[in-house]
């Protein structure tokens, strides 16, 4: 079922596309959506499940812009319910609209549990029966690969054994190649997980699929218990060889269960291939840029991706550490691309930020007192908020600032900005004013708009086009703001992220004050020079070959 | 053991002053420390390992202080290593200072596995066990009731099995009432954690301690896989009666096994009493407590106990909880003293949005229009960017402006704010001015600060605090910024949300606009007047009757 020839021991569906946007705070773009598909398709899951087509005309958008896109490693999995009660298939429109977004997959989720049958949705044993074998059967006939997700299927099976069985093997009849065990409440312990999966596949063994293959038994956790990660293992331990989550955890409530941790336990420490060789090594990168784009910090204390994960800081682990690496680390932080940091000492990350700067001078090494400067003030912004991952472009611009061969295009002499309440015009609280300089010669504009942020970019633009043409191909596509802590409220330290693109590119610059506007003006300074540096690169390249 | 007649069937050890304080970014006090005990007392564990006296002089000062404190239902434990290599116990430093803070009970932790010993401590097997055996002996000769805990056991047990179980057994020869297996680097499997609790379970079955009492086994995990829940919970499976953590999961690197959600595991799904009776329903409000003296938000994910625990987003879901609260609930949360939460989003039906209004208006039912009226304009706001998911108090004063209940406290006549660069002084990059009128009398104020936002919350509050003193009250604790569509750059929408509290309560309020100063202040208007409100409810109240 996947794009590629490799064939994974236990298949892994991402979901932060559909059940990990139920987290409270998350509201993904379409472009968003895009990237993290991207991402996961980098990584290498065996399934990206995509969204419900039928929940909204934004969804369907998605999956049309989807259809253009090339996947290395994943196929796209579509998602929605089972027939509704009492039509046939074909009358029943979500089933349509599934269909016709025309993924190589589709999970279609039922019910299991005989309470929910009776009471949610108020109709028979026999017919919800039905409803999944029919809806399996439908999408099957269309030459789509059905993974069947049963809803409640543990509180069910404490309910009621038999009807979920039965329910398992509707799906199968209708053609499902893959059913997946749903705790959707989160609230069964481990050792039931292990034996009920074990009677799954103990039932389902030697029990082939309409296709002619064996039955896969999958896993699908929530975090309600604070098991969902343990339980995905049980699971695996039992038999079972589909794991259903999100990557970093997002989901309802508290969360679905967390493939940035359960990959690598997989992989490290169960020695059951998930990811393509050699990938589980980017799950950090990975990690760390998905929840940039979902603008949710990345979980210090994550196992695996946090930063923290290898992090020391007693003294006397640390010592330990430095004698023995697994003194007091379980892995080495490498095997899924994260760092060891020593908290209190300086050594942190410095052989990571040389291998960055080795991307634009190869010939540096990590005795090269430029190098040590370049490593002092990165950790020197760093710890002043600036994180520098997912912010190549002022990582570049940095590390050419300091290494001598970049020559500044403009000079700030002031900036004045407004804001005002009733608004000026419609649409218009802001105005601001600039002079800049440009060899000696001096450029004063205005520019109005809503918000500060935005006037203050529409003049500086207006004055830069006038020396240097090629700004006008810059168009911001993304701006982001993180407050980074809450806790002097108005007065907190804010961080601005601001994607740019000049139709052929990307690239992302980062800014940081307690003052939102000089956080955005530090962004977007950085977002014009990285494109005017790389339009007149031929320069930078002939005074690196005077160093 | 423990201070009172109750006798748990597992007893709890919270690490939380002295594990716990290993996390990056936790700095307790000695007020502070204070104040945890109380917590932790309350919620009635059995253990509170108070810190490692010999560490430093404060920790010193600090059992100084607690030999005052009364507890009611926890006993206090000291921390500290088993005897240096080569001396005799009465020439131990650290041990005699352990001895002289005087608590009922001393965790001495030992080296168990054999490379730890022979390469980080550098001595031979032997004169490690003599470590153990003595040091236990020094302390249970002077009456402490000794705790072991076996450092790095499970790495130790797969290592050297023979000399791991020779440890355990120097520890009770020595006179140890509970031995505690530690998996240290946090890198064992759930089902390996079950074998080998059992095997020593098997090995101390029918051995009694000096004190002619049964071991007991205890176990403490570190999170490192996501597992420390779940492998806690398999040692009480294999017969471990004993179970440390950090309240709420505060650690080194990924941290400590998280007692608020094993607790409740523990209680709820094993039916295995930790807490005195009824306590089970203080530790929501405990951990927060925690959390808030820590200084650290409360992960709202975090199972149990967090803020989305019991919350409900998705149209489907929400709808089913109404209907059936177990349909996708796993546990009443009144048990662990949570609340039902149900998000307001694009998804969220209208039964949910009247669900919340009958908080504040029992009478209302759906047919009434002013509900009708509420429900619409709240879509409206939504479609605009709004979210009152976690906005409790903007969500209570809409439902009261539109109900006619509320009377505006003032009116705002304009408001202008500038932001500069170069700054106007250190810290200082902008100023504001307002304007505003109570009952016919106006206050014209101005507020300087670092951003726009700054200045004019301190500008608003000047002119307030005039006709209302206890706007003084109202801190603003967190501040967070979304950009709700990037897409349009610096002309984005985003959305502020603003967290408040009088030292009593905590409130949340949200503003939306594309300018962030509007947003902001929309957020910080609805702060204050929901303070306003709560002070003069009863003229509320008073006007509801009548209605």
């Amino acid at each position: 079922m996947t794009a590629t020839a490799f064939s994974p021991v236990i298949s892994i569906l991402d979901s932060t596309l559909r059940d990990g946007a139920q987290a409270e705070g998350i509201s993904f773009s379409i472009s968003d959506k895009l990237h993290i598909v991207h991402a996961l398709d980098e990584l290498g899951v065996s399934y990206i499940e995509a969204g419900n087509p039928s929940a909204n005309v934004k969804e369907l958008e998605f999956f049309s812009e989807l259809s253009k896109v090339n996947l290395q490693n994943s196929v796209i999995a579509a998602f929605g319910a089972t027939r509704r009660k009492n039509i046939s298939c074909k009358d029943d429109e979500a089933l349509n609209i599934l269909l016709s977004v025309d993924t190589p997959v589709v999970v279609l989720f039922g019910k299991t549990k005989v309470s929910q049958v009776t009471k949610i949705l108020k109709t028979s044993l026999k017919e919800n029966l039905s409803m999944i074998q029919e809806s399996c059967e439908y999408c099957s006939r269309k030459n789509r690969n059905v993974v069947f997700d049963a809803e409640h299927f543990f509180d069910g099976f404490f309910e009621n054994k038999e009807y979920v069985f039965k329910c398992l093997h509707a799906a199968v009849m209708g053609g499902a190649q893959i059913i997946t065990l749903c705790d959707t409440n989160g609230g069964t312990l481990p050792l039931d997980i292990y034996n009920i999966v074990k009677a799954v596949v103990t039932e389902f063994a030697g029990v082939l699929t309409n296709a002619g293959n064996p039955v896969i038994i999958g896993f699908h956790a929530h975090n309600d218990c604070g098991l969902a990660v343990s339980n995905s293992l049980m699971a695996v331990e039992a038999g079972a060889t589909h794991i259903q989550g999100t990557i970093l955890g997002y989901g309802e409530r508290t969360g679905n269960a967390n493939l940035s941790t359960i990959i690598p336990n997989l992989e490290l420490k169960m020695g059951l291939t998930c990811l393509p060789q050699a990938h589980l090594q980017l799950i950090t990168p990975v990690c760390r840029q998905i929840a940039q784009i979902s603008n949710v910090a990345l979980n210090d204390g994550l196992p695996y991706v946090g930063n923290n994960a290898f992090s020391h800081k007693a003294g006397m682990h640390a010592d330990a550490v430095a004698k023995i690496h697994s003194a007091y680390e379980h892995i080495t932080p490498q095997a899924v691309g994260n760092d060891r940091h020593f908290l209190l000492s300086e050594i942190a990350g410095r052989s990571l930020i040389l291998e960055l700067i080795k991307k634009y001078y190869p010939e540096y090494s990590k005795q090269d007192s430029v190098v040590k400067e370049i490593i002092k003030q990165i950790k020197d912004l760093e710890s002043k908020g600036y994180q520098f991952e997912g912010a190549d472009a002022s990582f570049e611009l940095l590390v050419h600032k300091i290494s001598g061969t970049y020559k500044p295009f403009f000079k700030l002499h002031y900036y004045k900005t407004n804001g005002e309440f009733p608004k000026i015009d419609t649409n218009l609280s802001s105005f601001s004013q600039l002079k800049i300089e440009v060899d000696g010669k001096v450029a004063v504009t205005a520019g109005d708009g809503d918000g500060p942020v935005h006037s203050l970019d529409v003049a500086l633009r207006r004055a830069l086009e006038k020396f240097y043409p090629v700004v006008k191909d810059v168009r911001l596509i993304d701006y982001k703001v993180r407050v980074l802590d809450g806790h002097d409220a108005t007065a907190s330290k804010v961080r601005v992220l601001i994607e740019s693109s000049d139709g052929n590119d990307n690239w992302t610059t980062v800014g940081v004050s307690s003052d939102i506007i000089e956080a955005s003006w530090l962004a977007l300074v950085d977002s014009i020079e990285f494109k005017l540096m790389k339009t007149f690169e031929k320069n930078i390249i002939k005074q690196k070959g005077n160093k």
